[in-house]
């Protein structure tokens, strides 16, 4: 999408940094899927790394076992409905991209279907192997690997959360369908 | 406080679901600290379980390691400055507790310190040994084992951010001192 622009991995932390809830994209082979996750956080920023809880239970994590790759896009506050359904319906036996009408491109470095229309910003992610935490608490590690956002809410690395962009403000899942949007720009002072 | 409650230990992930950012408050004997975090996440309901990045570098960390405890505290907008103050300076050669006049609670199990002025909720954790994903990417994981709330802003396992509980609302850092704070509340719709 036109008012898509790279951002470089040493900001990639950033966009995540506020605690967004997610979409979780993951592809193998013609086998596709989408799902929301509100449990995400970076844990490096160079190279740039995070983590994100996928349940062992999911068809997302089947794929991203098989692949060893997902994409994380950040949805802004118009697609409140969408990451609802998305993360309260399984892709195991529907394709949820035919569904909901989804437009997805492939991520440049994994060929991850990434959402652009209606979100802020995307994350192409490698994953780190790791057994144990994989197992014991759900908790995926990956690389980014490639990044981009909507230059007209982030761009030279920050957020810019105004009363023009707040179609693409992100969105905190608080429970229940019940999300909080980011916004009330708030500047500390030194003490 | 008066206005805190008691959070049932199954509704304690919820009060970090949305993202945002916390202090981590750790003790060991006499020695205290406390530290701002934009990175942690629930990893688990039930039993509650967390997931939260602390350089091992930090003074927190080393308390951390000695007392097998921490604390989660979730600062509302009027604790901005002192939240990007507790981010910015180290615990080691001076007690930010004294130095930014802050009060503290022992915490009901581990005798964490925990804030409670301008704190919209807490939760008292029992590190869970991990040595090599806190070794690898300084990721603590943790139990809930207490955990209670400002009622105006939640209660019955519900976040509620309304015009006249603003200072409580949490905040979530972008980077560089800037926060926003969550509100604008959005409920989803089933597509």
């Amino acid at each position: 999408m036109k008012y898509f622009q790279p951002v470089a991995l040493e900001h990639a932390s950033r966009l995540v940094n506020h605690g967004p809830t997610v979409l979780v994209t993951s592809a193998d082979g013609p086998r596709r899927n989408a799902m929301a996750a509100a449990w995400s956080m970076p844990v490096e920023f160079t190279p740039p790394r995070i983590a994100v809880v996928i349940d062992k239970r999911t068809y997302t994590r089947q794929l991203v076992a098989a692949s060893g790759a997902f994409g994380i896009c950040i949805p802004g506050t118009s697609l409140t409905d969408l990451t609802y359904a998305l993360g309260s319906t399984s892709g195991r036996d529907t394709d949820k991209f035919e569904r909901y009408g989804i437009e997805a491109r492939p991520g440049p470095v994994l060929g991850m279907p990434l959402l652009e229309v209606g979100c802020a910003a995307w994350l192409e992610c490698r994953l780190i192997s790791e057994p144990h935490t994989e197992e014991a608490y759900d908790t995926c590690f990956a690389e980014v690997v490639a990044a981009a956002a909507d230059a007209r809410i982030f761009a030279g690395g920050r957020w810019s959360f105004r009363d023009d962009n707040a179609d693409l403000q992100t969105i905190h899942h608080l429970g229940g369908g019940n999300f909080a949007r980011s916004g009330g720009n708030l500047q500390a002072r030194p003490l």
